[in-house]
């Protein structure tokens, strides 16, 4: 099943820029980890906002709250979370069979 | 460039239910030519509305609209655009080039 | 997967309250076939509006959409699903294994 | 009666992640209580926030709110409560009787 | 258990003023008979619309629902109900004793 | 005159926990001298938060601005003051003639 | 007592244009003897709108509502009256004494 | 050129009450000569909050600008400029030439 | 003085598109017109949407609601006035002097 | 391309005014950058607020991004950008060519 998610960063991350970079780089790896795994479709930002817009695919709610908790962001991020149903004009699934 | 857009059914379509199969099926056959010419990329439903979220891919916001203002149901719809810049973190381009 | 819908009847009905009346009556009917196949599973109503909040049982948004789209009131109302995850306090699922 | 419960953290709990761990385990335990008392029916989480709906039964909204005010996490949540009224289509209650 | 409600005629009486007038009637006579059951114990204009709030009293949400509903312009408003629980700071109640 | 009044905890007291006792404790005492001057007539619980719904009454704007000001929460809450006109189906003023 | 109005003229006046002219000449003239009652104090226009703020003056809320409801156009407009209090930086009331 | 602004306190004031009350002396010195050459001509409070409604007087909007930001309050302020034009209806202007 | 104004067609038009064609050819005249008055100085389309955002120049708020009122799709737009002060680092005004 | 964009400063800098005089100054000399390589090309502050309104243009999203990212301000202001298509009644580009 697919989702569309919407990340913002909207807390104050104490120790400043110095941890944001860390956490950054972590942020960086454990999408890599997502993307592998066939979790995280898609990645795009929102032009001059700490946010993006995102396609995620999980067989469940429960699947991809754990996946979104996973991030090293997650304790600075407003999220929301918009089901996806398919659509019958749908060009292609992302990947094929992986979409499904 | 990729637009995320948001589409809604909010109008009434005078002449009821029959009307609405043919403008749909136009609509049907409009959405694969655009995806054909790689406008529309991907579709979903949002599930319970009549209202859908898209990934569509233009080379300025003009074309992007003359796309959108050529669905045969752009009349009874409200639409809103969302802009996207590319994210480092992002897995794959949907199609390899044409994301960009 | 459980669902928590918001539905709330705010398009008129032409016809006015006799076909009201039809179709509440097939609505009636729809919502008791789909509580026996455990889709819906709880139903209230908002005091004071012509809206209701459910529980509803689905596989996927797919089989959600389908389910919400064959009530006989789907294209006067409007409705927003909220996607739900478990939660480690839940209480117990409303029904033995079928609340998973 | 039941009521639809929305509660969601959005206050920063002074003492970090060591004392939000212990809340959390509070919280657990308080809400094992209240599902045992049948004032806490159902919970659910909303996917990728720090939040959930609930169903909740009570006698009265001064019972509801001396549940609700007992919850260690109270003071770092925003919570809505929606009344809600029994609808004729509402296929069964959650518990047989403890649902009126 | 008292509630407090809000509502507003926002929507067109087919039929005019004629048939409005004889609504309002019906409404005076029927919110006088709520009146005197002890179930509408104030009522307020909102100075300058269509609108008012009142305090209710009933014993359950359903009760409250089918009161409201028998108000011969339920169909054209729009009606928020706002669940009250007693204040420790509370004056006195309404109707010695009516008021819990 | 009367007012319709939402008040809400929304600012954080500096000084924790005990403040808020003795702040409390003081805005009881204030609440009580403002229904004994017949200014506070009415105060609920909003269930699950910390605010209240409340019905003054006052010869004036400015004389329910001092009374609202006096109270020792003030500087911690969000207040909404809803202007309120007398209605013809208003079953009785809350204290004979005080209403008015 | 003063208070702050905002009108706009948000439904639809059915016969038209013709009808429209009609129902301004006579706002015109109900806004002069308004005026003149030293009821309407102001009254501006927002660019590009069919709506305007008002500065009126009224010994009650009731008194208000009566003098809105007054005006030829009350039926097709959306009306929000926010209540006043004097400040102790005002420069000057409008009309000596009246302002009070 | 008139204006209606609204204002409110919504900043936390660093150094507490004895600062508060430093810059409410030195915001009530600046009312006076701004109302002195003609640019405030009103204001009210909003009974209840700590914000207020103005009328306001320039030649052009940079000049109201630089008007509003003099103020001693101006950083801990959230401000909202409404633009106004005239009306056929109005009464009479606030100074006799001045509301030009 | 410039302004930012954003206006929709938001009201259906009677007569259909045939009159749609008719008011949108007067209204390009008339934009024609605008333009080499200085008034209307630029004009964009929100993609996918039937609305514009426009830089506007007029002397006062009345000339602007003149010329907006001038419009022949006026009755048929919700249309909002940005007003705009000017900002040390703005490049260059739009056209020497008139910027001002 | 061009773009609005709606940028307010809505964090507070910590270090208080020195730190901000030096970021404006800043922010300053980055403008004056921005606009000769063509990529701000008119902004506008919003009268009564630390916001402004910009006219920005970039061949795509993540040009406008990076442009927006190297302001000095970026990480105290909230930012929305508003795609914008040309208009077949847009009097002239802004700067021959630079517009489109």
């Amino acid at each position: 099943m697919e989702f569309l998610v919407f990340m913002e960063l909207t807390k104050t991350i104490e120790g400043g820029s110095k941890k944001e970079v860390v956490l950054r780089e972590q942020e960086r790896l454990r999408s890599r980890q997502l993307s592998e795994k066939g979790v995280l479709l898609r990645l795009w930002r929102v032009p001059g906002r700490r946010a993006n817009w995102g396609i995620w695919n999980a067989n469940s709610c429960d699947e991809l709250h754990d996946a979104i908790v996973s991030l090293p962001l997650f304790h600075y991020m407003t999220i929301t979370v918009h089901p996806l149903a398919s659509h019958p004009n749908d060009p292609i699934p992302l990947y094929s069979g992986a979409g499904k």
